[in-house]
C-alpha cells in the first residue's frame, strides 16, 4: 500500500524529496525511508540531484526514472499511422510516420505496426513494459475493442489488444485518437496545469477528447466527445457518413471543407481551385488552405465558414463543461491565426460569460506526437495505478511486469 | 495512511470485514486489526453482524456508523427553501420546507436557514459534524461563494461558507442545487450504480448536475452543467434573464411554459386556462399541468413541447458525454409520463446510437430529498476525504472534526 503511494507522490509531483514524502502522505521518516530503499532497488525510483535545504542537510530529489522501461506506441488515423518508442516520462524516439489506409482492415494494419514494433532498436536491453494504441473511433476501454467505429467498419469489435499482446507477450491498452491527444497534452504538454480541458480535433471529421477534473472522460461506452455527429443548423440538407442529417462534421469538418471546394472549382467560383482540380483531378485540404494563403476570397470563406460552425458548437460544449483550456487540432491548425481567431469570437460571444471567464482556447500544433505520448502514459498510468502496482510489488517484482497484470 | 485507507473500504463498498479489507488493500492481517481496533474505540466504525464464513470462523461485518456524527442541510430554490438533519448515512430526519423568496437576499435567508437549524432537537447529543448547502446558481465550489448568479443576483460574491460557519463553528460546504441533486441519487438514490448521470432539473429554471466517471463534474468555474443557456432553434425571437436570445430555458423551461400559458389563454386558444386566469389573475405551471390532465389539448401541446426542446438538447448533451443514466428531476416531474415518454423518443431518435446504446432514462421524483442528501455526503465525503482524514486521524480526535479542518 505505502510502495504505491509513495511511488505516486513523486511521480504525480506532489513531493520529490524523502521529508516532502513523509509530509504529503503522513507517514513517520522510517517508513518513507525504507519503502524509498526498496523502490530505489527495484528500479522504480532513482536519485537525482541535491533539493534545496530547509536547514539541515539538503535533501535528495527523487524520480520516476525514465530509462527504466520503455513502451511501444502507435496512432492510427484514417489514411496513416504513426509509430515511436517512448520512455517512462512519455520520451519519444524512433518516430515512424507512413501512409495506412485503415480499411485495410485489423489484421493487416495491426501486422504492420507490429512488424514498425519489431524494427525498433532504441531502447533495446531496457524491459518492455506495454503497448498503447489510438484508433480513428469509439472504443471500449475496458476490452480495448473498438465499438461501431463509422470510419473504420471492418474493425468492430476486433481484439486489437489480444492480437498484440499475443506477438509481444506484454500488456496492452487501447484508446480513441482524440482521448490520447487530449491525454498527452494533459500529462506532458500544454494543458499539463488545466484541469477541465476539452482537445477539438478537426481533420476529415471531427471529434474531441474531454479531460474532466484532471481525468479522461470516456463516458460510458466510450464515446463521449463524440461531438461530430450533432446536428447544426446550416446542414439540414447534408448526408452524414453516420447516416444522418446535418451533423457537424458533415458541414464543417475536412471532408465537407473539399466536397464544397470541388462544388466551388467546378462552377468556377474559385478559379484558383479550379486550376488545382484541372491541373490534379482532385482537391485536398491543403490546396484550399494554399490557395486562401495566396488571396484565394471563396478558399478563406471555406475555412472561416468551418471555424465559425465548429466555434458555435464549442460554446454549447463550453457551457456544457466549462473547460478552462480548449485545444483546436487536427488538420485545420495548418490553416493558422484565421481559424483559431473565428472560432475564438464565436466561442466568447455565444457562451454564458461566467463558462468562459478563465477560458483560453489555443491551437495544439502536433497532434501526433500528443497522441504518441498519451499512449505512453496511458500504459504508465494504467501499470502504476495503485490497485495494480501494489498487486505487482507485493509480489516482489516490478520489472517483466506484464505477466503479472 | 492506512486508517484512512480501512475506513475508505468500508465506507465505500468494496469490503465489509477484516479479512476483505486485507486483500483489497494489499495489508496483512494484524496491522488491519490494530487499525480497525483504532476505528472502533474512537467511533468511527462499529461491528455489525456476523459476515458469510468462508471456511472457519465467520468475520464481523464493519460499517461506518450513522449515529457517530450528524449534518444539518439545505436546500434553496427560488421560491422556497427546504431543511433537514442528516446521519452519516445521509438518512434525513426533521424535514422542514417553507416558502422563501431567494430575492431577499443572503443575510435574511441564511439567518432563517439558521434559525431552522437550531430548532432541531433531532440528533442532539450527538456531534455536529459539519453544515452542506444547495443554492440554485453557480457557485466556486472552492471558496462556497455565489457566481453571477442569474436567479439570486443579490447573492454575487456572498460569503455563504463564513456566514454559517461562523455561527455553527463547524465546516460548511456549499454547491449548486443541481449539483446535490445529482450527487444525492448517486451516492444513495437511483443513480447508485451509474457511473455516467446527467440529472436534468426542469423548473422555473432548467439546469443539470454532471457525474462523469463516478465523480461530480463541476467545471473549471462551478458552471458545469448550465445547459439552460444553450440556444435552441425555435427560441429565435425571445430573450431570456440571463440577456441572451433563445435559451432552452427561456423557450422551453416552467417559466416559458407558463409565459405561453398566459398568452394563449388570452388569445382564447385555451378554454380552461383562460378560466383559470379570470379566477385567478395568474397561470402557474400546475395550472398547465392539471388542465392538461383534464383533457385541455393546448395546455398538453404546450407541455411536450417543452418535452420535445428539453429532449433535443439532452440528446447533443448525450453525444458529447455519453451517459448510462439521465434523470429528469423538477417541476415537470408533475406532469408524469407524457413528458418521460417525449424526451425518451426525441434522444433515442437523436443522439448517436452508440451514446444511447446503454443508456436510461428516467424521472427523478423527488429533487429536495435527494438534493438534501447529496448535502450530507458532500460534507462526509469531504471530511472523510483522504488527505482531510489522515489530517485528523493524525491528531488523534475524529470526535469534534470542525476545529481540526
Amino acid at each position: 500500500m505505502s510502495y504505491v503511494a509513495v511511488l505516486d507522490a513523486v511521480r504525480n509531483g506532489p513531493a520529490s524529496t524523502r521529508p516532502e514524502i513523509a509530509d504529503v502522505l503522513h507517514l513517520g521518516r522510517n517508513l518513507v525511508a525504507q519503502r524509498v530503499a526498496w523502490l530505489l532497488s527495484s528500479g522504480l525510483l532513482a536519485e537525482g540531484e541535491l533539493s534545496r535545504s530547509t536547514g539541515g542537510r539538503a535533501p535528495r530529489n527523487l524520480r520516476l526514472p525514465a530509462e527504466a522501461g520503455r513502451i511501444l506506441v502507435a496512432e492510427l488515423d484514417a489514411l496513416y499511422l504513426t509509430v515511436a518508442s517512448a520512455d517512462l516520462q512519455g520520451g519519444l524516439t524512433g518516430f515512424v510516420r507512413e501512409a495506412a489506409d485503415i480499411n485495410d482492415g485489423p489484421e493487416r494494419i495491426l501486422n504492420r505496426v507490429a512488424d514498425l514494433f519489431e524494427q525498433k532498436s532504441d531502447g533495446v536491453g531496457v524491459p518492455l513494459w506495454g503497448i498503447g494504441l489510438g484508433l480513428p473511433g469509439p472504443i471500449e476501454f475496458a476490452s480495448g475493442r473498438p465499438v461501431s467505429p463509422p470510419i473504420m467498419p471492418g474493425w468492430n469489435g476486433y481484439d486489437v489488444r489480444g492480437h498484440l499482446s499475443q506477438r509481444f507477450q506484454v500488456p496492452v491498452w487501447v484508446d480513441n485518437d482524440v482521448n490520447v491527444m487530449a491525454f498527452g497534452e494533459h500529462r506532458k504538454g500544454l494543458a499539463t496545469s488545466y484541469e477541465d480541458v476539452i482537445y477539438v480535433k478537426v481533420s476529415t471529421g471531427i471529434g474531441a477528447g474531454l479531460i474532466c477534473g484532471g481525468r479522461l472522460n470516456r463516458g460510458s461506452q466510450g464515446s463521449a466527445g463524440d461531438i461530430g455527429h450533432i446536428p447544426v443548423e446550416e446542414g439540414r440538407a447534408i448526408l452524414c457518413r453516420c447516416g444522418k442529417l446535418a451533423c457537424l462534421e458533415a458541414t464543417a469538418g475536412g471532408g465537407a471543407i473539399v466536397r464544397d471546394a470541388e462544388t466551388l472549382a467546378r462552377t468556377g467560383d474559385s478559379p484558383a481551385l479550379a486550376a488545382v482540380l484541372q491541373r490534379v483531378g482532385s482537391i485536398t485540404l491543403t490546396d484550399v488552405i494554399d490557395a486562401a494563403r495566396r488571396g484565394d476570397r471563396t478558399s478563406n470563406e471555406l475555412l472561416v465558414r468551418s471555424a465559425r460552425m465548429v466555434g458555435e458548437l464549442i460554446s454549447r460544449v463550453t457551457n456544457v463543461l466549462n473547460p478552462s483550456l480548449i485545444l483546436i487540432g487536427g488538420d485545420v491548425t495548418e490553416v493558422g491565426d484565421v481559424y483559431l481567431a473565428e472560432v475564438r469570437q464565436v466561442v466568447f460571444q455565444r457562451a454564458m460569460p461566467l463558462a468562459t471567464r478563465a477560458l483560453r482556447i489555443e491551437v495544439a500544433p502536433d497532434g501526433d506526437l500528443a497522441g504518441l505520448r498519451g499512449c505512453a502514459f496511458m500504459v504508465i498510468d494504467n501499470l502504476l495505478a495503485p490497485d495494480v502496482a501494489s498487486r505487482w510489488i507485493s509480489r516482489g517484482s516490478p520489472v517483466g511486469v506484464p505477466d503479472l497484470v
